[in-house]
């Protein structure tokens, strides 16, 4: 089977199970449960998922175990963009080329898609078919990248930092919390559910590290690089909100410079997996060629 | 010593808890700090970590073992709050006599904090000094009362029916999701903390949905009869939006029924349990004949 219908069937198999352990869209309270499935099973790259079945498989973990991770992290992704659409946040009406949820719903149900939407993640890996240690290990994972500590703090950052430009090192910095705390939580979660070693553990770590950063540095080249119509959101908007963005620091070509630099260090990271680390590979590979 | 000393006492150690668990106000993002501090040290009653004490002394639990769950019920109160109050929710200006979240702090800043008091709230159970099994249990009992199935769903339902009179029956149901599950988790907890027995789980259960109820039958007579600087909210709020109360279901002598029915079922639920339910007694008498 290729790297590419392995994650056809990985995305298939995380779009069933979400669309299974979310509220039915027709009982009460309709309105939220229909907000939180079109947050969540809109599509979507299903990156983090991905990260957690490839990463996983490097330890010959179930699949089945990898489930609860698996959801449990999208789950967490997909509250933090219905709250980051907000308009008190960011504002933005179009997401994956369909309205934002506050626009296809309201403002309040919105609000509390996101927020019920987080407790759904860690219900579902409270809940899992998993030793009770194991769920431990995974809730304080994915605990500690999503809150003032990881992607909660990575977004105030973030909104501090608007309208001014910022140093390259609190640039890293906002984007490690922002998006690459819940990247390395996807990379360890799937380690923790194949009983990998400690010094796996650290090594996925720095693996998963460069791998946020790349996604991010690839984030915004394609920001300046790319049409909305190719991203699915708005195009551009860096550039208009003032943000710093690794081109506007480092200029493209130092940009694309870095990326390389980033995918090394990737590659490097997963040299003595072999084979087992393909996928794993072959996402690294995607966050830093991908054109939407 | 007497129980007021006893939860006083309480009080003391939740908030010295709180205040140690929380992110520092000095380190950045030092807005989400703080505004995560403001909402959640400013004050409160602390019925839900009471009743976490309070439930687990019947059952001998180290006290301990029962600040994790009295922390993390409290943070998950304190962040439905400032989210209710947002302009898109409630609209509320002033909360316990101060400025609510997104007026000292601003729209943002109120939407991240609550989101990463939530996270806190899940990241301090599964970091708790209990074994593996029981914080799978409180983070499950936790979880499971504060989604779209607990607060979060009766939240959504409150906002539903905003605007028509619903039947006592969708009343009563909405008030258990959005007030009596956050409660019935608080007392469930303390009781698994103390390892009590399935039959005692659901006696207590029965109390405290029972506690639930009354607590939101005397805040809709309080609203009517209380002023504003009483409650430290605004008073009134309930008939200017036109909400469903039990005075305007039931008229006012009947909620009073209602109210000490209530009361009955609780005192009668608790009467096997001698003096070491003596503090839930309290707080159950706490509920129905608080004035603010």
């Amino acid at each position: 089977m290729t790297v590419e219908a392995t994650f056809a069937r990985w995305r298939d198999r995380i779009e069933h199970q979400l669309d299974a352990r979310l509220p039915s869209p027709s009982d009460a309270p309709r309105g939220l449960h229909q907000a939180m499935r079109y947050a969540v099973l809109g599509g979507g790259k299903r990156m983090r998922p991905l990260l957690v079945y490839a990463s996983g498989r490097i330890f010959t973990a179930d699949e089945s175990a990898l489930d609860a991770p698996a959801m449990a992290v999208e789950l967490i992704h997909a509250y933090s963009l219905v709250h980051d659409d907000l308009p008190a946040m960011d504002d933005d009406a179009l997401r994956r080329g369909r309205p934002t949820t506050h626009i296809a719903f309201d403002e309040a149900t919105a609000i509390l898609a996101g927020d019920a939407l987080q407790t759904r993640a860690f219900s579902l890996l409270a809940d899992a078919a998993l030793p009770a240690q194991l769920r431990v290990d995974c809730l304080q994972t994915l605990a500690h990248a999503s809150g003032a500590a990881g992607m909660c703090g990575g977004q105030a950052l973030d909104i501090d930092a608007t309208g001014h430009q910022q140093p390259l090192q609190d640039l890293e910095r906002m984007h490690a919390l922002k998006t690459g705390a819940l990247i390395r939580a996807a990379v360890r979660m799937g380690a923790l559910c194949g009983q990998a070693p400690a010094a796996d553990l650290a090594t996925l770590d720095t693996v998963a590290s460069a791998l946020g950063l790349a996604f991010q540095v690839r984030d915004d080249i394609l920001d300046v690089e790319a049409s909305s119509e190719q991203l699915g959101k708005t195009a551009g908007k860096d550039e208009a909100q003032a943000k710093s963005t690794f081109p506007a620091l480092l200029g493209m070509d130092g940009a694309k410079a870095h990326l390389r630099t980033l995918t090394e260090q990737m590659f490097d990271g997963l040299a003595g997996y072999g084979e087992a680390a393909d996928a794993l590979r072959a996402l690294a590979r995607l966050a830093v060629e991908r054109d939407h």
